[in-house]
């Protein structure tokens, strides 16, 4: 009896102890992680760079290589920022400031063409410890709209802003301007052109015959050593767009959420659904209000709800448990992870 | 015992007869409204022109019958259309044209002025059958943003638009535009001065030492025939706003959300935190999420989440029973209802 009292102590000392350190259970790849509650949170980073018909067959070898290249850069530029200890807020910039400037994706640098030729980039940032927000909308000459959506939730007392006044706000605030040029790439061009042909709006990677649109929004959401969660999301919209429209990426709630107490989300994909479906604040809610997991939260939201509708898209969540999912509901999406104590991870098809 | 069953056979039978007329419960004033789940919806429009610190020692008797007269003929024409078989989207289409048209609130022709001298003016409209919406922010030229809203709803593939692409939609739908002239009004220019010279940027209602500063963003909801609700909302933002700020007046779940399974809902007061707290959809999902009725969920967002962060002004909100509520945490609130069989109630103080 004493025996079994003494095996019973040590039992449940060692279960203790490994309950100190992140318990891990993989599930289908990265595109989700299991953590215990009961474990300390790892720092953690996921992004994206859009979704929509991106298959396998239709990406040269080189085109995916650059993609994984420039995803694995952005995870370790921001994930470098959590080791040392820095904010979630600070690696979601930093990490979407490589994306941003990046050509490849529809952000930033790589920004689609509007049906007038223009680039009208959107962007926003929400802190998940305050629930503070900054967002911008339309604004043509900023060459990291992260950044400006940073100094709007920093510097202003508003959470929103659009258009030349943006940008008025933007070089007030000492943020680099590029002309317009600095936009311009040939391939972005050309899609418009083939674009204005065909009268149709494009969304990202949304033609598996053009190479050449293999592009995304681009977003990050982030868990640091304090427990803080930050999202972010940036693009440049829909090919083509006309009448300033604006989509789901400035919108805090649609494109973008973060909040310690459930979790942090960025979106992509059809952005009228994902306004009108408020789908980063749904998953929050659906954890807050519902007892749904994250992973169940998600799923719902994008495979069921959405899906249903024909919004096409998918998001990135994590919560500040350092559990999170990359559920989307098109042939693919380009993102990747990194967690405390793993390496790093790119996926783009299914 | 034969006695006994028949007794009970007439009991049930009566109580299925009554509960096919609308059985309402008043509770304080009109404030709110509880209808059994039984019940046959009555067809219900509740309408708000704005929060603040409305206080009744500062308002003239005269004002306050122009704002009573006013907030009346628009409930009385939206209520027309219902009466009729209309639809709660027109239902609450016209009756913000009343108060659009009106200088008394701050929408459309009363709307305030930008920092450089503007009128920016937004507005959104939601179905919710469909949970289809629009929107618009910072127009310039659009005498009443919330035909803009349902256009870009109906006539466009996109659900928001801003600036001068939104004014430009609104030209090619054949809407009515104005010259700026149209916006002009004294008061509105002289309020302007007052914040520039003090560097303040003003709320609805906030100055009870100015009885010029009496007006608001207005918003609908409805419940027609058909058991359909809507919502809308229309602004013309904060006097003396930079740098395109939008409020949330523009973006769905947090100025405006309408769903037939939760709630009709349009928010006015200090926007920032209304998009942070994604107020209107809030409410939904604590209703649909968290088994909280109508009431709980207004009251729980305004009274608590909001006040406590500092977040001030209120929300009408409305269910497919016809059950209303109109909470806010301002000393104050425009607001009206009509509902089936009952007469029109306009109230503005607590």
């Amino acid at each position: 009896m004493k025996h079994l009292a003494i095996f019973t102590l040590l039992l449940l000392l060692q279960s203790a102890c490994t309950n100190q350190n992140p318990s891990i259970v993989n599930t289908a790849k990265a595109d989700k992680q299991t953590i215990e509650a009961s474990s300390i949170p790892p720092i953690t980073l996921v992004i994206h760079g859009g979704a929509g018909t991106i298959l396998k067959e239709n990406m040269s070898p080189e085109l995916e290589e650059a993609y994984t290249s420039k995803l694995t850069e952005a995870l370790n530029v921001g994930f470098a920022i959590l080791e040392k200890g820095g904010s979630s807020m600070d690696a979601v910039q930093k990490t979407i400031h490589i994306l941003e400037d990046s050509p490849l994706f529809n952000a930033g640098k790589g920004a689609v063409f509007t049906n007038d030729g223009h680039n009208e980039l959107d962007a926003s940032i929400m802190d998940g410890k305050t629930l503070h927000a900054g967002a911008v909308a339309g604004v043509k000459t900023v060459k990291n709209p992260i950044d400006a959506a940073r100094k709007v939730m920093e510097n202003s007392p508003h959470v929103m802003m659009a258009g030349q006044g943006a940008d008025i706000f933007a070089k007030e605030q000492g943020l680099e301007l590029v002309d317009s040029s600095y936009f311009f790439t040939q391939k972005r061009w050309d899609a418009l052109q083939k674009a204005l042909k065909n009268e149709q709006m494009e969304l990202d990677h949304d033609d598996p015959n053009n190479k050449d649109k293999k592009k995304g929004t681009v977003g990050a959401v982030a868990l640091d050593k304090n427990g803080n969660l930050a999202a972010g999301t940036s693009t440049g919209g829909m090919t083509n767009k006309r009448w300033g429209r604006v989509g789901d990426s400035p919108i805090i709630g649609a494109g973008t959420y973060a909040n310690n107490e459930t979790c942090a989300v960025s979106s992509t994909g059809h952005g009228e659904f994902f306004i009108r479906y408020v789908v980063a604040y749904d998953i929050a809610a659906l954890m807050e209000y519902g007892g749904k997991s994250l992973e169940e939260a998600a799923d719902y939201v994008v495979n069921q709800k959405l899906k249903e509708q024909g919004g096409r898209g998918g998001v990135i969540a994590l919560d500040a448990q350092g559990n999170y999912v990359m559920p989307f509901n098109t042939e693919g999406m380009f993102r990747g992870v990194v967690q405390e104590g793993k390496e790093v991870e790119v996926l783009i098809y299914r």
